[in-house]
């Protein structure tokens, strides 16, 4: 994602803390667009990234500004991806790391982020009590939160993601991204990417109809948008298996808001059993495992599809945050394992079952 | 990877089934070089693959050639790795797969090759036992293994990571490259970019110490290595929790003790302890989070520095192999994690005591 270091608000290149986030790959899924009917579709795949999320690209940029600060300290407030992302750019960078997450984050998430050795607190509480401690501590004890008040820094690094699929799609847009939405701070800096890309001369238009994708369990966003309302109403207590969207009070719901009208987008939720259902599909039909809230973009990619809000000749573009390796206790394994002794007289009887299959 | 698509096997590209795999990113340690004293450590991460772990290199080879070749369905014998990115790359070419792994692999890794749709197969025995059977099994019923029948191609994957690392040190060689081995495959095809690269003239030598990694309960191309033996005397019964290096008969082992011989390389094992405590420090000093059998080349690097087999001088490349999210199980978790409740009182006792320690 360096390669837009001109876009990205480090001044002495020497503070630059990376671990080689971004310019991920745009995957052509031909098979998968057969499949659901619809004209073209690219995978944007944000799995591949030092930590497996999205959230590499916004540690990147806040933390190489907190080192040019002098900030001693970094931290997060997190639903789960972002401490790994934040604890493993500290330990690059060798600064203090403590972050802070609900203590029903996915077991996976939690240790990830010891690994790397940051102080991980969980907090008995919704992400909105995390998001809310965390800015108080930040005050108290002088920490430089990346979500918090690094965050003008943290949302620069979002940014590159449209970047990335504007020049891999050979410097053009799609007719469509769709983005999962926890806090927005994704749509709204993709479509920042998009504007400065414009206003300095790499695209010609602004075109893209930008759609916001949530669980069912916490969709303030697409509440808001559904009942026409400028203003976010929080969700109090998600309900939702999608731990990564789970932001009952989203900070940039108001910006995705106003992108999502402006750009002729829209905004659309689905059930935690069609985000685990596009899990598989994804992974059947492309090869690229996603956790429920990464292939959640695809659910309702394939929602908006059947209840036709989408035509069948776009071009989309789907965006996949997060790897599924990190919630692999809730997602339900294949129905396609099979067990045998060592011996090929029981391998072939169970053989020639499996290879007339696919025959 | 494909960018050295003149130098891989495929006739046509339209037979080419690639997810995104290789030119991964070459990292500079400085933190850890410092550590363990050693002047220049780069880190080759081939955790960032689409199925996190270089095997989705060889697997992306052969399953192109595989649909050259018109087979229909393909597979593999896995240690847990070769699995998933068989399963991966099937899945995106619409090929049928069938996997083979030995029932005491990481079940991490079993779910994982199970979500992209494949047959998954577990026998209870070593992988060696496994290797056998999927052949026999390949004669039988025509399928396309990708490390037995499509082997040739398979390993010509592999040797990418090798042109990879010259190309992202601007077209030289390190001093000495780490890999860590199980068949012995990719040490070796590592080599042959190297060698490869030199007769087409992208590099002037090929003067590189290459050194094998291996596990103490599964070392059978270090044995031979230190016994000065010129064959290899298989593991029967692997004793050790680095699965992913499991392999008691390895292929390549040959090959590998020719081309450490040739190159003024060496070999060395290290416990499962030390293994471990290298993915611990890896994380914490780099940002890098591998399975114990990726970052097991660190491992074996710090055992030659303190041995003083290597010296403090030198520009060293180690090959991590495989992301640690593939073995959570095994790996225990920072002794970092606290619990508050939702209070600002209890939070600030705790922050207290955590902010101390980095002042």
């Amino acid at each position: 994602m360096w390669r837009y270091r001109e876009l990205l608000p480090i001044i002495d290149d020497k503070h630059i803390v990376s671990l080689g986030a971004g310019f991920t790959p745009l995957i052509r899924a031909d098979k998968l667009a057969r499949l659901i009917d619809i004209r073209r579709l690219y995978i944007k795949n944000d799995t591949i990234n030092p930590t497996y999320s999205f959230k590499d690209r916004p540690a990147s940029v806040a933390i190489s500004k907190a080192s040019e600060f002098g900030v001693k300290i970094v931290g997060c407030a997190s639903t789960g991806n972002l401490a790994s992302a934040t604890a493993a750019h500290a330990a690059a960078s060798g600064l203090g790391c403590i972050v802070f997450m609900p203590s029903t984050v996915e077991s996976e998430k939690i240790k990830q982020a010891s690994i790397y050795g940051a102080n991980v607190v969980l907090i008995e509480g919704t992400y909105d009590d995390v998001n809310r401690l965390a800015a108080l501590a930040a005050d108290r004890f002088g920490l430089g939160i990346v979500n918090v008040n690094l965050r003008p820094y943290y949302v620069e690094g979002s940014k590159t993601m449209g970047l990335e699929i504007i020049e891999q799609l050979g410097w053009r847009l799609p007719d469509r991204i769709i983005v999962p939405s926890a806090s927005g701070a994704l749509l709204s800096a993709i479509y920042k990417g998009i504007e400065e890309a414009e206003r300095i001369g790499l695209i010609n238009s602004t075109t893209v109809a930008m759609t916001c994708a949530q669980p069912l369990g916490c969709s303030p966003i697409v509440d808001a948008f559904k009942k026409k309302l400028s203003e976010i109403v929080p969700v109090r207590k998600p309900t939702t298996i999608v731990q990564s969207l789970a932001i009952g009070d989203p900070g940039d719901g108001y910006e995705v808001l106003k992108v999502v009208r402006k750009t002729g987008g829209t905004c659309e939720a689905v059930s935690d059993e069609e985000a685990l259902m596009a899990v598989r599909m994804l992974a059947s039909e492309t090869g690229i495992f996603a956790e429920p809230g990464g292939a959640i973009s695809i659910a309702v990619l394939k929602k908006l599809i059947d209840q036709g809000e989408i035509g069948h000749d776009e071009e989309v573009v789907c965006c996949i945050t997060g790897s599924g390796l990190k919630t692999l206790e809730i997602t339900p394994p294949g129905q396609n394992i099979h067990k045998t002794e060592t011996k090929f007289e029981s391998l072939s009887i169970l053989l020639n079952n499996i290879t007339q299959l696919y025959r």
